[in-house]
């Protein structure tokens, strides 16, 4: 059995990796941390969890988390770069669900996320965890840096079109919206269900820190750097990322669906819906999997590409297990064989 | 006071019809129809109108209509133009909710909507009611085609823009979202609460109704035909629709901000909010009012705004009473001061 | 003009109480105070008053809220038991939405609301503002303690049956369910759409602050201390009170659904519905109303109430206002004609 | 492996069933049945099964059911009684979801639900599938009636205080709140979101079809007829059922966590929960569990019971589950290890 530590557990990607890690066969929670719950049995806190874990919450502790196979940050930003090149050095694989090696561009990183960088030398190491793209690397990684929800919706969404130089790369447009557990679960009046409930806002639009990291990730595709519009909205559900993504075609083109079926025709988390289809949130709620539709709407030169993720799993935690599966050899399916819940 | 008939009273623009009305200064419901529900008082159909209102639905006639000064049509498309031909014949002034006479070209509408157009003399004279547009012939027009609800909030947020010809208009993206109540009050499965609760959806992308009536609007604002990319969501609540519109500038343009609150300043229903504001629907539920924000995010020549309405109000009902203010000279805020309800 | 003064206009009740008070053809607003928005403009920090108000937040200042007519406060408790009596001192009629002067006995109040209270002597003064009960001492307070949401909503359904001696008072049962507004704006981790919605639970059924209320008020009708078991459950939508009253007959009674019609004809704000009707919260959601339907299912002996109203309306700041009313000898209903939003 | 076979696929508990049997170790869908949807794919019809099933639905028909181990009816009443007898008469083990089996009373029946029954004697032979009371008559049924949803969860929190008769069983009361799944995937106007969210609401108070089978189990454990006021409310969220059970002491006792924790200490799926809790309903979405808490407010002889289900798991598809795991001698908890999705 895999020895697993998480960092930071009373998030709600903390609770989510137990979700799934719960019935994942290959691995065994050792030490969960939380400095404000010490003590705390993790199922005192999530009733969900009763019956599926004994384990209590413990402050960081390196020594502790060392004697772990892989250590999870399902941390805010900040706190993985403090902690993770110490594990990393004694030999332990790490896997941060945060935004701290994201970025490689340190100078970038540090403007977007108001502090410095104190770890530039395993920004620089780690690999950027989305399999769909980076899957060899991520085999031998001992840093991964999960990718951001909007990002994963928006990059696997835009790929095909981008890595075979399709579009118009000068103005993308990624319309995306999220439930409100991409807020996190600290207390805020913004994210109050009385604040949230029975409406729908965008916000972040003069610039939200997911930019930077989705117009990384479709440069690196492109071959040179692209133009993007970001535009996240504030959803009134608790799960879901759907990312509307407009692009225009440098040339007529009647094949993209073949294309998009293709592309991810080997890909076990990424489902190429048939023509004409609209996925939908709730069809991916709880479960591992990218639903994507691609449309050219009157048969004009503007594609249009629906891709929608559940944010806490293949946007999350569900992709951190999918990246330690293929990092340590197993299945890449283990563990996340939910079906979504529906209704 | 002025006598008021409304056809087809039974659905969500019905009842907000009633609502609205019932406490207009200078105004009586006298007459409301529905076929199905003869007999029914309003009142036991829907509770919220248990001491506001002692009318009963009666089945459709054309001659006690004709004793209204003025009669909303809050039906499906193809009933309209049935009946409001001999109404306005008749004198009376009709205002239509539906989509009867919205569209200027016949074919046009007959391909949209799947149906011959049995008024197409009707049509030519309707003036399509939107006031911030078309105000001085809405004060004497016998036919309102009352605008959609997703065109209305997508005109109004793209106007100042086109008037001005300041951006592309090839290629115009309107990604909007809306409330549930949309859909209407019909028994369907696709608006069950467990089908669209928790979850977020486009639906149309290939084509829907309300693409070729904003293409028309903004097409006679900008002097020439527009082209369009419209995909509607379905959104998780029961009234508002969020659009969030993109266009690219042809030149380079600091005044956007002055340009809107100018183009509105003299508008009682358009609010435009203050540099940097995200628009929540929420902050417009039950109200009659358009509130509007524009960006450039960082700084580039792709122009992104925020036009939020309660579909129902500004998008339906309200917009109806603010045509029936016009035409009859009253002020056009009568009946209209409603707060939205936040929380 | 009646000159109004409001203390802590930041939370839900104040924000509603604006909401009515804008449209209130009697009143001005003049004085709105919050020790930690001074200076910021009520349209500013709630979106739905822009056009409403120019009004901005203040400090806490006794003087300049002695100009007012009347002075309502919408604060946690134990703001108002330290203002008020100054202001009453000084000619003020004040109206607390809190629960300072609510409950008579003043240990009980100290032991339930774990403080000393400070002005013992006002509570003494102060009429329950239940205008079901207390109209005629309503008129002519200086000091008025409005009624909690589930007070409300439990007293106006059992006091027909405790009234006239119907049911046995010593187990009576009322299971309750509100909307999270009840929880207030305060930033809280129990209150995030992510822990509340789409979810069920009961609260506090060991002891709630407003069971001794409820008590008290029965008690008072029935002349004799009353035994009563009160759960409250927090209910995934931001409004609306349903309280499900039982309690059993001592004798056979035909007569409830006449008894009750009777109890409230000449009630402005109190419906009975027809035999048979289930009330719905969304019936009364923004408008002061509180419907009422009374069963007695099997023909057995067992009464089974049903008492919905707005927590926000009938359950706080519209029957401030009512109160307001009453005791300025305006018109009950001024500023009270909302119709429910439905849908 | 064995072969199942599911009659009536298409609505809440048949996708649900699908889910969960998706993973279970031990079992093959072979035949799902819809007279409606005869030839698509289940995946087409419900995208959150894409990727688990290549499975279509096909016509009912018993020669092909007959082939199958285990035959699921996810039917509406009516159905299953008119094909279950030939399969059981042809060895095929039947497990009914809907209410043909579950009242033993046939004319009881018969009054309930509107219509004759034409299988009273599989109706005898019928095993009602509560595995916590009847679980080795299930062993060896041939014929399950699985429980209805509320009668699961008020029947669990019950059972303690009765079968130890310490209650007055002649006033039970069951307030019960549940998700709109409860309602079915029928299109209906009062199981929209906009008729039903934001909203609170009792039914069915005069009489509901629960009523009956909650009496029949809770007076074959008291072994007596027990009275029972039940009043069902619909509760805006998808899925769960919160039942707050109110009944009377005989004698003082302060054993009764003890009791509780004692009468369920063996079962896996009756989870009772630490003194002072308030079991929330999104901590058994989507798992086969039932969390109850116990209370004796103000050490009264009121004794409350908060008891919690997914109605579409344990009170309805994963306790066919549950059954057919006993039936079958597997595993109980096979296939039902999903954690309740939280948030």
């Amino acid at each position: 059995m895999i020895k697993v530590g998480i960092v930071g557990g009373t998030g709600y990607t903390g609770v989510e990796l137990l979700r799934i890690l719960a019935n994942h066969p290959d691995v065994k929670v050792d030490v969960i941390t939380s400095r404000s719950e010490d003590g705390i049995k993790v199922a005192d806190m999530f009733p969900n969890l009763r019956g599926h874990y004994d384990l209590a919450f413990t402050v960081p502790d390196v020594e502790r988390l060392a004697s772990c196979d892989v250590v999870f940050f399902a941390t805010p930003h900040g706190v993985a770069m403090r902690m993770a090149p110490e594990l990393v050095a004694l030999g332990v694989r790490v896997i941060d669900l945060g935004a701290d090696f994201r970025i490689k561009d340190i100078d970038l990183w540090s403007r977007w996320y108001g502090m410095e960088h104190t770890a530039a030398a395993l920004v620089e190491q780690a690999v950027y965890g989305l399999p769909e793209v980076n899957r060899e690397q991520i085999r031998s990684a001992q840093m991964i840096a999960c990718p951001g929800c909007y990002p994963t919706a928006a990059q696997l969404g835009f790929l095909p079109l981008i890595e075979n130089d399709l579009v118009d790369t000068r103005r993308l447009v990624a319309d995306c919206k999220s439930g409100v557990s991409g807020a996190g679960r600290g207390a805020s009046v913004g994210a109050l269900l009385c604040e949230t409930s029975e409406s729908m806002k965008a916000y972040g639009v003069a610039g939200h820190r997911h930019l930077p990291e989705i117009k990384q990730g479709l440069s690196v595709a492109a071959g040179r750097s692209v133009g993007l519009t970001f535009v996240p909205h504030l959803t009134p559900m608790i799960r879901g990322i759907h990312a509307t993504l407009y692009s225009v075609l440098k040339d007529p083109n009647d094949g993209l669906q073949a294309l998009f079926e293709s592309r991810y025709a080997d890909e076990p988390f990424v489902d190429v819906m048939p023509p004409g289809s609209h996925p939908e949130t709730r069809s991916v709620k709880g479960a591992n999997i990218c639903r994507i539709s691609v449309f050219r709407p009157q048969d004009d030169d503007t594609v249009v590409v629906l891709s929608v993720i559940d944010n806490l799993v293949k946007g999350a935690a569900g992709q951190a297990v999918q990246n330690m599966n293929i990092m340590f050899g197993l299945d890449e399916r283990a563990g996340l064989n939910q079906v979504g819940l529906m209704p």
